[in-house]
């Protein structure tokens, strides 16, 4: 038996430009945490999730229950990190915190194997994972700092201007913009200008629950015929319903279903077509290819979502799905925004033609720049941040900001 | 990379005692193909499957679609192997040829990385898999031959005292009676007696479908309170959810759904409660878990069929079962049945108080007895044997037996 000896916890910050969603503004610095399991014969398994303070304090309090289990003991370990943390009600807080421990021990055990995390889930029904170019209406820059590479995305024109440069650069062959910051008719031109820049390429719209129902129907029928899917136009799982009776395109959602716990109703009601996974929210790698089970058994598609992340959960999430052959959309990632300060080594991730071959090395394929790791946590530690807080950031810069919601 | 040199297909017949069911009676000579897949390196995974033509024919359609392949390449393999059955409309039939070859790579691959199988799926919950001790109305011997071990059964003493020597012998805890052989009101007596004899042991009856919804609806009744589970009183999905609505006991079924395509209707119309899982028929051991994760996604139970198997299907069963978390129920086995005819060698499993502890060599943990393995391909091949045929059989004894159901 392999064991787990050891479970290292490092909280890091690194840039992030300035995007506008529907609550706010990306900070000047995104928070993630970096997991690092030792397990005997000297191996290490690495894991990246959200770098709250809450999920610190989760990390922090399964630690020694997680130490000793067989780094196979996956199922155990599950069992212990829900036993841990039964005072916590939120399912996707339970999860998240098992997730980058379970990502963790399948690097290890590829490493004891020899073999990619993807052939530890059943090996990989595509050599490369398409992702999407993942569009924000953006600042040009954080205010007082100098103009970030990107520039400002505050229009149409601007949309176009930074699909075309994300696309030159990774060769993206899907679009998704992030909506919910502007009033949905500037976004419906946005998608027109999309779709007329750049044809043939599927675009999704996600505007975070801004709108309201009416809102939603009416924005879903100006864009009959060119969205592949609208995500979470409303929040809540009438109003999606509602929404999804009329809409002439799938609705996806990330919002409305984030557990297990919420697909029979979703099912029930009809209120999402296509369920974006995210290992981190559902329980991790192995969970996601029972949640695909689950949408083939109950004919929901099924995508993937991402938060600003590293080049960890970039292997994670490309590793499970190229697994999956009912994961017919590109994948969301918001890599190419932050990849300037990844904690892996460079080599092991790439873009060609939109998508990130599958890693060939054993476990996720990656390995820990130590130096920029601890560049990254020194970071964390001189920021004194603890949360993401995209609407105070905002509120700073315009005092009357409301980030209620839904807005229009 | 681990490459698939060859996969050995060798049907077997072994000794079956005089078992009835609603459809007939077990022949002398029970049927099973077992698998021996050659990897790189002189590694041989294991599998077992249904010995019936279809299936060898199944087999052999995709053994040059599956050698080449990575061991590790499970989920091309599934899709290699559906390709290549694509004609074949039976989901069941595909996906119980996909499970043995599944299985028998999950055994190479145990052996390759020097875990068992149980740990390749996330590890074990439990140290060992409760059973249920599977009671059968049967005649003391075949016709023309010596009475078996177990003698007669055919009345309510009978069987009670059939059950006291399986738990006597197996310590099972659980009791599970295939029924759908005599009257209705006979077998309740029988259900009975063994609740008077085994005060606190969870008992179920499965009649196979042998009844009317009325009848089942009665029966169901005066059962109250002395079943765990009723399993497959009717046949169909109508007569099913029919039962269930008035039933004061979860109903169980392996034949009502037996595949992914007809999950979403049984839980639209609660047809079952619990649901039989059986990686032969359900798409191999990660299916299994999937359907797990499906049935606690939807409020199911699960627990587990089983057909007339042999040791290297027992292992399979006990590997995939002790990971489940929510398989809370003994599962089914015949195994006692069928012990004397095994191809695997003594010593890897055993029951102790009812339950098989998981093998901890590598891969399924059990090794093939290669003399065992000719003795039953030898009888297979004299035996002229293609497919299972209970009904052809009783009725050479009782020539007026229909086996058309419902029959009460
Ligand atoms: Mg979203
Ligand atoms: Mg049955």
């Amino acid at each position: 038996m392999t064991r787990i000896r050891d479970l290292v916890i490092t909280p890091v910050a690194f840039r992030d430009p300035p995007l506008l969603n529907s609550t706010g503004l990306h900070e000047p610095l995104a928070l993630r945490c970096v997991l690092q399991l030792h397990v005997d014969g000297g191996i290490v398994g690495l894991g990246e999730c959200p770098g709250d303070r809450g999920q610190l304090d989760r990390l922090a309090a399964v630690r020694e229950h997680v130490i000793g289990h067989s780094v196979h003991a996956i199922n155990r370990i599950e069992r212990a990190v829900e036993r841990t943390l039964a005072g916590v009600a939120d399912p996707i807080a339970r999860r998240a915190t098992f997730s980058a421990i379970e990502v963790a021990c399948l690097d290890a055990q590829g490493h004891l194997a020899g073999v990619p995390v993807a052939e530890l889930l059943g090996g990989a029904v595509r050599p490369a994972v398409p992702y999407a170019a993942y569009l924000f209406y953006k600042w040009a820059a954080h205010p007082g700092a100098d103009e970030d590479e990107w520039g400002p995305a505050t229009t149409p024109e601007g949309l176009v201007e930074q699909a075309r440069r994300m696309i030159d650069r990774y060769g993206f062959r899907s679009v998704k913009l992030k909506g919910g910051v502007f009033e949905p008719d500037e976004e419906i031109a946005a998608i027109m200008a999309l779709r007329a820049a750049l044809p043939g390429v599927p675009l999704r719209l996600d505007p975070n629950g801004a709108w309201t129902a009416e809102t939603a129907r009416r924005v879903a029928k100006e864009l009959d015929g060119t969205l592949e899917y609208l995500e979470d136009p409303v929040l809540g799982m009438d109003d999606m319903a509602a929404v999804a009776a009329t809409a002439p395109m799938p609705l996806a959602s990330n919002m409305c279903t984030t557990s297990l716990e919420t697909i029979a109703p979703v099912v029930e009601r009809g209120a999402v077509q296509v369920v974006l996974s995210d290992h981190h929210y559902w329980g991790g790698l192995r969970r996601t290819q029972h949640l695909a089970t689950v949408c083939d058994t109950f004919g929901l598609g099924l995508s993937m979502h991402s938060n600003s992340h590293l080049g960890i959960s970039l292997a994670a999430m490309t590793h499970v799905a190229a697994t999956i052959p009912t994961l017919t959309y590109a994948c969301d990632t918001h890599y190419p925004w932050n990849a300037a300060d990844d904690v892996v080594l460079p080599g092991a991730l790439r873009f060609a033609e939109g998508a990130v071959p599958v890693p060939d090395g054993p476990g996720l394929g990656v390995r820990l720049d130590h130096d920029a790791l601890a560049r990254l946590h020194e970071a964390y530690v001189r920021s004194g941040r603890q949360v993401r807080d995209d609407a105070g950031y905002l509120r700073r810069f315009q005092p009357g900001f409301d980030p209620s919601l839904p807005r229009w």
